[in-house]
């Protein structure tokens, strides 16, 4: 028989371990800041019955992979977080309110597949359900924040009010229907611009391939009064603030929106979130047609201050899960997109992840005593260093230090009999050989020559090879603060 | 419309925040212990196409959720970790070798679902792949002890190796093509006892509820020297040793399969690895088909060394993956079932998990200054102290701590207007007062007398705090050593 393809489904990828170790590593560091807050975990089943994946919407737009099981029921894969957390809260009626949870698990979507783009993906979502409190949306905000300052990541994070939204089509005078149709064109200011987004709220324009998009049909006067909104200042939230207040102080209603957002400022402020980090955007929409209070998003910038993406959005939507329960459920929430976040941070740090777990590669230059090498290792693991005993068919030491140049091993652990009879190890600090690019133009020669390496006794191997970790920073070793 | 009924498929459950923390913790411990070793993580797709599932067996015994996807394919839900990790070595060709992965995610098997048997459940595998040498499967087996010894679990590992097995086929005179049958009456032997398997053996049995079980039909003399095997003494891992040794010592092939039980049993001992955890236990045969060396699994056990249940199998699988590379790729791996770790561990451990991640609740008493109640809870948070400010609807401090009780948050803070004045906060140790189980019987005077409680200047506030969860233990810090 031929040998099967190996092969995944087209918009599915495997993570090997350089890309699993790191994107592990973010994962835990957000979990651990909203840990910080009292969220707690949760996981779902992959599988939901198909009325619970649909709710009371219809098929089209949601791409769900659906199917029948064996014993005749429609089922599907979940398409995201928010609604097997609906299912939770409306199964389990002990569970605490507020109930904070954080769940990180794939989602799987019939999605046409593009490069970048995947029909499974890791989502982390993050919601408070059971309280109106803003504190509730304030700590998610904050939380984010810290998560990206602590992944050394320069960031915004904005956020606005939907209330502060339907003010405007007031003030507008623009009929309340047509709110959502509004507001889905001025989400798309930053990318698109001002002009392209008058166009579209006007008379309609033409695109780039020279295809009409109609426009909303919006009368002059209004879209000036957008406009002045839209030029609002706010270059800090105490400006933006006293900016919406000021214009919408004759719209009736206006408070709720502008006292809510105040609020989140206040809180904010009270978490020390300084001001040019987390910023009032009074233009965000957030395309989602449930929210119904605050919005924000994470968008990562460069230098400059220039958007690079959106990693993570959300925003209050208190009318949703009484779908589910049958009674009113508020709650406040936001996705993180992980998979966006690691690729943004491996361009924008410019990282290359290191495939191996392993701090030591200990080399086998004798077989026969390869239980020598096996007691050398445990003796490293015993002090909390990662230690690998090669495995390999390579029998030359030099072949051996390469698999852990492959591997960005960043120690390596010699002994032979000369070793052996005097209770001593050789190590080789191969991270700092690396660093310092020395040239190898012949490995026997740079293997006699014994650049960047030390023999020791026994008894001090552990403390010499902490101490090589420490200084190259690539360790896997508890920090010491 | 009638709210949609939120339920679970049959076979499927959530995992609610106190189960995940704990398994959550449990899985990191493990993963931890393999990384030790060089072992690295792989995450493939939850769907692979159905050729690959079936691989060239058939689909009969194998319980997959297959499907068509909607652009026609074949594909199912994965039901193991071997069939993906197979796939990914054909796959890629510039894995290192030996590749060393664990991979720890749901499968999905079409099972009749019983109490504690799930359709959906999570795996944690670890294989090596690429080398022959017995190192492979010693340092899988060592890891697994270190595993659970750091869990604090009783337990035993037994190894053996299928080869042994073998030459007791050729040793009791028993057709080769007889010996997987053998060696599934064999794994019977610590559930039903010897003599049902030696009826099993021979000409068979009737089992509890009358029906006939047919036997094999093996001579007495064939039966006898079975028996002979099985009553080998091994008490220590040398025993067993020598007395397979001295069976087989005419037995023509059978140094290769005691060769390889006592290289693992040095290099174990060079590991450190005791002699009365890791024991040889020549009688496992380990249901599957495909092992071809060395086989091992490991048994949770009570006070008197009493099986309660096994929580690791595993096996050397030298052909395996060979069908899907089409060349030769010698493999050795381990399957945890981790479900059945965590229930193990709740019940001999009788640990009733926390639900929430906070050490401390930070409660409200005037919800008009809940910014000053925020701040006092970041200050927390920045000391390393996982701090949730209370937002429930519950205005009493009395209800709040309520609340704290039973999300088994250890500590709790309060300060009302005479606190804010002084510049100071009340701390209370939920955790000795539980543990102390004062008996409150009026909670308002519980309230006023301040059983538990301290009052200390708010610089003073992360230090108190943090001396009583070290106090407690049911903290979220790092530990001190």
């Amino acid at each position: 028989m031929s040998p099967i393809k190996p092969q995944n489904l087209k918009g599915f990828k495997d993570v090997l371990p350089a890309e699993m170790l790191f994107r592990d590593n973010v994962i835990s560091h957000i979990k651990k800041v909203f840990e910080s807050y009292g969220f707690a975990p949760l996981n779902t089943p992959a599988l939901e019955y198909k009325e619970i994946l649909l709710g009371y919407g219809d098929e089209a737009g949601k791409q769900i992979y659906l199917f029948e099981e064996p014993e005749g029921n429609q089922v599907g894969l979940r398409f995201d977080l928010t609604v097997p957390l609906s299912r939770v809260i409306a199964q389990y009626h002990d569970l605490p309110r507020p109930f904070k949870r954080y769940q990180v698990q794939p989602v799987w979507r019939y999605d046409k597949p593009d490069p970048g783009r995947f029909r499974e993906f890791i989502q982390f979502d993050i919601d408070t359900i059971g309280t109106t409190s803003m504190m509730a949306d304030t700590e998610i905000i904050a939380a984010m924040h810290e998560s990206l300052s602590g992944l050394r990541l320069p960031h915004k994070i904005r956020f606005s009010n939907r209330k502060i939204l339907n003010s405007l089509i007031m003030f507008a005078g623009i009929p309340e229907t047509m709110g959502r149709h509004v507001f889905r064109i001025l989400d798309k200011l930053e990318k698109q611009g001002l002009a392209s987004v008058k166009l579209e709220l006007g008379p309609g324009r033409v695109d780039e391939s020279g295809d009409p998009i109609p426009g909303l049909g919006l009368k002059p006067p209004q879209i000036a009064k957008i406009e002045e909104f839209l030029g609002l200042p706010q270059r800090t939230r105490q400006e933006g603030l006293d900016s919406a207040a000021n214009l919408f102080k004759d719209t009736p209603g206006a408070e709720t929106g502008i006292r809510e957002v105040a609020e989140i400022h206040e809180y904010l402020t009270a978490l020390e979130i300084p001001d040019d980090k987390v910023i009032i955007d009074l233009s965000i929409a957030r395309g989602l047609d449930y929210y119904t209070g605050p919005v924000f998003e994470a968008v990562l910038v460069d230098d400059r201050g220039g958007r690079v993406g959106s990693v993570m959005g959300g925003g209050r939507y208190d009318q949703l899960i009484g779908q589910f329960t049958g009674r009113p459920e508020p709650a406040t929430g936001a996705s993180i997109g992980v998979d966006r976040l690691v690729s943004a941070m491996q361009l924008l740090q410019d990282i290359q992840p290191r495939p191996s777990t392993a701090d030591v590669l200990v080399t086998v230059m004798m077989p026969e005593r390869i239980a020598e090498y096996a007691r050398i290792a445990g003796r490293l693991r015993r002090e909390g260093i990662n230690a690998e005993l090669y495995m390999g068919g390579e029998k030359s030491i030099g072949k051996q230090l390469q698999y852990a140049d492959r591997q960005m091993i960043p120690v390596a652990v010699i002994a032979g009999s000369n070793e052996f009879d005097a209770g001593e190890v050789s190590i080789k600090d191969l991270d700092k050989i690396r660093r310092e690019k020395i040239e190898i133009k012949d490995r026997k020669e740079w293997v006699k020559r014994k650049v960047g390496q030390v023999t020791v006794p026994l008894a001090d191997l552990a403390v010499e090879v902490k101490s090589m970790l420490r200084a190259g920073g690539g360790t896997n070793l508890p920090s010491d603060h």
